[in-house]
């Protein structure tokens, strides 16, 4: 039975199809216990819902959800290494959140705080983790946010 | 006798109370003999001394001053975990300095130093790090300077 | 006989001197099995080509280059720590690329694709990596990219 399975079904989750790196790297990959996600963006079914900044059109609301979004695309990275058994995550160990912002927003972990909190309701204490949360100028695509994540793996 | 915490006084700085994170996630932790902060910003006391960008009323003077309150902070979050024992701390592996520039400003270095050479001051050979420094949009609450830092911790 | 060296020879590339650190930091060091590298500037010989912003001046294919610059000043500090063996890096693990963008640029991983296709040209499969790639408002020196890498190291 997987714990994280089940937690995700409880919440109403479903992990999405791996996202396609837009460019020449691997979403995820374990090295020496650790496993490392590249940048995810919010995008669904290989799409943004939306582009633009925080502070210019996207909502700290709408920031928050596309926040969850890059959780769980980098929730399907990593399961994809992992064999698809996200009991293997031992902790998170650290978000770094980006957010595309517009001049005098300020509310980076507002935003932020939809990916730590999922982490938090998948993982209870072992979704505790260590994060930096900046407002950045612009992000590819267009997106207005992008996260990335490591955990530390089971042995 | 703690070699750090006597260095500490010798250079005539105290490690401040841990900073209250703004959101869902924990200021510092360790995993594999790695100890890893949150992106820590200048506030003392809880609150900024000053918010604004560096190149837009914030001199590179006031930058290197508040990079050294985030390494205060990011050390009191390192204390905080290791049971107050700065000594467990082997070497500083590395920094990440984000500085909210104004257009055109680009002595991201410069402000960082601050950070770097506090370091230096405290640990010694060992308070010798990677390094990268950007210049970010914005930062949370309008802080000039965020810093997050890797340490190894002894084993 | 040194397995990297001789690639790069084949790809007609020749690791420059160590770029000097633009502050109190090192270019690269090696803890527990990971090799890390500061940010590294696309400077040759100490001097930037040219500075400014990719959407502002700077094409893609300019940053393209300026990102193998990179990825070149990075893996010589890396030949520096490692006493001159590449051959020590068992894999590239992670790279984080910075895009000095103006506003509306948001083709940030082309401009680091630069950086990853040349990993992958240099080390193969051992070359792919998580990768995260951000659009920052100003870099050091006007650099118009700072990349920064985490290499394994064999053990």
């Amino acid at each position: 039975m997987s714990q994280i399975a089940d937690r995700l079904a409880e919440l109403g989750l479903e992990l999405p199809p791996v996202a396609a790196p837009l460019a020449a790297y691997v979403p995820a990959l374990v090295v020496d216990g650790l496993g490392y996600t590249s940048g995810q963006l919010p995008t669904v079914g290989g799409k943004l819902a939306r582009a633009g900044k925080l502070g210019e059109g996207i909502s700290i609301e709408d920031g928050q959800a596309m926040a969850r979004t890059c959780i769980l695309n980098g929730l399907a990275a990593l399961a994809h290494v992992l064999g698809g058994d996200l009991d293997r995550i031992e902790r998170v160990v650290k978000v770094t959140g980006f957010v595309a912002s517009g001049s005098g927003f300020t509310d980076q972990p507002k935003v932020v705080n939809g990916a730590s909190e999922l982490l938090l309701s998948i993982f209870g204490d072992a979704g505790k983790h260590v994060r930096s949360a900046v407002g950045v100028a612009e992000l590819p695509i267009g997106a207005p946010v992008e996260i990335e994540m490591v955990v530390q793996i089971r042995k």
